[in-house]
């Protein structure tokens, strides 16, 4: 299936001279959502992967369905002061600014085979710092999947070393 | 399955007082994980649901899955601005103040038949938002299913004449 036929680009949002690339277009099609289920299944099916790690909040649209069909289990990454217990935190650059994700301390455990998942990969910061959560409880990172890559923002770059996967590469702006 | 075995207390989260039911540990165990998502399809499988409605952000974690099973799309409904395309809003009051839902408008046809998604059901403030937003876009809410009631918090009564399914019910305090 071509999955981009079912992504809505959004002129100047959320700012001026930002083309968004909005996917709500491709989950409201029955069809579309489970095609897109099962190639992200397919990318991991073998890694014996045992914890989806879903980045919050358009991470978690996937992350749960994927660890469903893998067997695993679910842990979300989420925003600062989200999440209730004891936690882990790593800050992280954006374009403008910096921005922290937490997960819960006792969600990982040594030797977990992990799959990071969001919807979509643009500079790669936020699942650099989501990998760093990851690893410093234990954790093996053994695929970042997502729905979109923003090829043309070097994402892979900053994740050298990581199985990267998306449904749809943009290679130009 | 007994699900609130996997359900962790929280004491004085987000704040003094309150007793915070964690999901993130029934989502990290994956034999949990599962059962519960078969359960939630259970509870819709016969009602011909063709949409399910996400609430961000931990509606979004079961909702997706939802829809897989049940063979329809799935449609976020999100807090103010964060929707790209043209959006409806509905404000609704809290404990304190007020907050807003958003859905696309072109995300519900008329004549679909909703399922209404969220982790939490508490006093039914945001569930009956997001039921105002389905309707006024033509939809029929047929089940509104969540993972934690509150029962004690009488969101029931807000929602009076919808047909509300949790996984777990909590009676007191």
């Amino acid at each position: 299936m071509d999955f981009s036929q079912y992504i809505r680009d959004v002129k100047d949002f959320p700012k001026q001279g930002i083309v968004f690339k909005d996917i709500t277009t491709l989950l409201k099609d029955a069809t579309a959502l489970r095609a897109a289920g099962q190639q992200l299944y397919e990318f991991a099916k073998d890694l014996k992967i045992n914890k989806v790690v879903g980045i919050e909040s358009r991470g978690f649209i996937y992350g749960l369905a994927l660890a469903d069909k893998l067997g695993a289990g679910f842990v979300p990454v989420r925003k600062p002061n989200k999440l209730p217990a004891e936690t882990l935190r790593e800050e992280y650059t954006l374009e403008y600014g910096t921005d922290a994700l937490e997960i819960h301390k006792d969600a990982i455990q040594k030797g977990d085979r992990i799959l990071i998942h969001d919807d979509l990969l643009a500079t790669g910061g936020t699942a650099a710092a989501a990998c760093k959560l990851v690893e410093a409880l234990g954790g093996e990172v053994l695929q970042l999947s997502f729905l979109i890559e923003l090829g043309f923002l070097q994402g892979r770059k900053r994740l050298e070393g990581y199985d990267i996967k998306a449904l749809i590469a943009y290679n130009a702006e």
